[in-house]
């Protein structure tokens, strides 16, 4: 190992930390809206409109509840719930999450089926430190959300992405699925209500994920932290709907319904009414570990036709063009494993919004080719 | 990798997880509580009597100040914080705990050597994270803080373990460190005020520490979560006092001192003036990672001497038979390492801490030998 510096030529043997960090590092969002940041005209005469990264939650049209906000206030100050989690509260928190999960399910979940977490990410960075070891690789989709990525690299498991398709609303490809699956493949992770797409999947679509995991005999790992979160009257259908089919690792949270992100309280819910999964160290490994960090959002994806435009090489110097131009923030798809999409944010106060896109507008037509 | 159950024969491919999980959970205290708790008489007259875990937090004669959970309730109530953190949050909770601890330091730290984190825990899996992998070792203390050694397991470290010596108020074996250490020694782990011992290093024994950390060529990490909160006129020392001999990273939460490990804060703080470890990967690496869990306590250690006892093998047996005869639990020292020692928290209620002892002396006499 090579030493650090300090003004000697001392070795100092602390030098070269832990290669999977950096590695599980490259996969983050972090990575493309440090940069953007960076190509901001900081002083140039409009404010920066952020549309890359969607928190919503301090904006007033989507701030939670009061009463969601008195209940904390009132808990806090009861002074029973300083310390570490009792039994008896982790129960009662266990059982408010299998309650409001069960009401969309053919089976009753038990507080023994909630294994609570800091929020999602920390749901994505147990389930991922579970299962991930060498030699054993999962199934993430393509786009997808970086932190899925990054806790599988960080646990040294293969990613084998399969595709979303946009022509058939963002479905996954299940024959593409079935082709890359084989004996050391443990999981498919699916992304509904879908991040970054939007899209949510049909009864239909999940039944035959469900039927196709089954029949490669893995496991489904879903991320419903948007569940709920749909556009006009398409339905939200559970995963877990599908429990008698395969065994299903639930993630979700308070973060995205309630947008209190910040709160940092999620969940993962074992659906799993034939005790498949009950029967194999699996559980237990679950319960053996917890951990976390945070970040998503609501969005569309908008396709960049690059032909269209001058003076445009992608989507990475679309969008840091667009922020130096227009101090408008918008991801790249490069980000999320799409090249030459864009993904905004609609979470943000509509004026905001509106002038975002506005901008967007403008451009485009001034580079238009 | 063998198939789970379920009735049928199928071969399921997820049922052999990540064994570092299993390796990690090996080393907990959570074990021991687990089986001492199924050593209770449950339909016993008297009220268990918890000597062993110690959260005091819930205590009425140690709850956290109101104006505390007041300041908590207000910016709950200004909705301004339901978020991800922003680079404005995160920068004056950087700033409040850099000023903090540099009241005690000869330097001045900066917003930038601070990464907060959820709590300690978090902190402790943060570097072990960074550090942690194969053909890399720690010195930690015997006896030690299970957590530490949890997360250099899962990361694949070497334990190399130095001991504390009880005849020298459990100061820390420094001829031992010498003798462990070799060129694939990354840090030593120093826990000051020291849990479980609950000694306080003096000035001179923690500038011996650095000066043995500078001639080793690695980094010391001090876990100071119990910052300040020592016995009697005993005066407390950051190791940080040390960061010109010897790049530190010190470990810390206001878990302890404010009776709130359920607000899950905490940091890791970069103590190095003379930017050694910021030339290096490690400062990036620190930034890269985030990551939690939860659990410690302030208590005393009693050495048990098994000669004047019948029919008590060892401190284990002995911890499972007071829990079955006489309702109290306390820690054998065995969890944390130190064989036929035991770990009795004072985080209690006086008058139940009095009578959990005289509880213990009475089981004492009645099995003297």
């Amino acid at each position: 190992m090579e030493g650090g510096g300090g003004g000697s030529n001392k070795r100092w043997r602390f030098a070269s930390p832990n290669p999977a960090v950096a590695a599980a590092g490259e996969r983050s969002i972090q990575r493309y809206t440090l940069d953007l940041q960076g190509c901001l005209d900081e002083r140039g005469p409009r404010p920066v409109i952020p549309l890359s990264i969607g928190d919503p939650s301090s904006c007033p049209s989507f701030r939670t509840r009061p009463e969601a906000v008195e209940a904390v206030a009132t808990a806090l100050r009861s002074g029973e719930l300083h310390g570490y989690p009792s039994r008896d509260t982790n129960l009662a928190a266990c059982r408010a999450v299998a309650e409001y999960l069960s009401c969309d399910l053919p089976y009753k979940l038990s507080p023994d089926d909630v294994i609570l977490t800091s929020g999602c990410t920390h749901a994505i960075e147990t389930v991922m430190s579970v299962f991930g070891q060498p030699g054993v690789n999962i199934l993430l989709p393509r786009p997808g959300y970086p932190k899925h990525e990054a806790h599988a690299v960080f646990h040294h498991m293969e990613i084998r992405h399969y595709d979303l398709v946009p022509e058939r609303g963002w479905e996954v490809d299940l024959e593409a699925v079935e082709a890359l699956a084989d004996e050391n493949t443990v999981a498919i992770v699916i992304i509904n209500p879908n991040n970054p797409c939007g899209s949510v999947y049909t009864y239909e679509h999940l039944s035959k994920i469900a039927a196709t995991a089954n029949k490669l005999g893995i496991l489904v790992i879903v991320d419903e932290v948007y569940g709920h979160l749909v556009y006009g009257g398409t339905p939200f259908v559970p995963m877990g709907v599908f429990g008698e089919t395969v065994p299903i690792l639930t993630l979700g949270a308070i973060s995205k319904r309630w947008a209190v992100p910040g709160w940092r309280f999620g969940w993962i819910v074992i659906c799993d009414p034939k005790c498949i999964l009950k029967e194999t160290k699996v559980f237990h490994s679950l319960r053996t570990f917890r951990m976390l960090t945070a970040d998503p959002a609501t969005f569309v994806q908008v396709k960049l036709d690059i032909s269209q435009l001058s003076n445009i090489s992608d989507d990475v110097d679309f969008c840091r063009k667009l922020a130096k131009e227009e101090s408008v923030m918008v991801l790249p798809g490069t980000a999320l494993g799409m090249e030459n999409w864009l993904r905004i944010t609609f979470a943000s106060e509509p004026p905001k919004l509106k002038q975002g896109l506005e901008r967007v507008k403008s451009f485009c037509q001034r580079h238009q080719s």
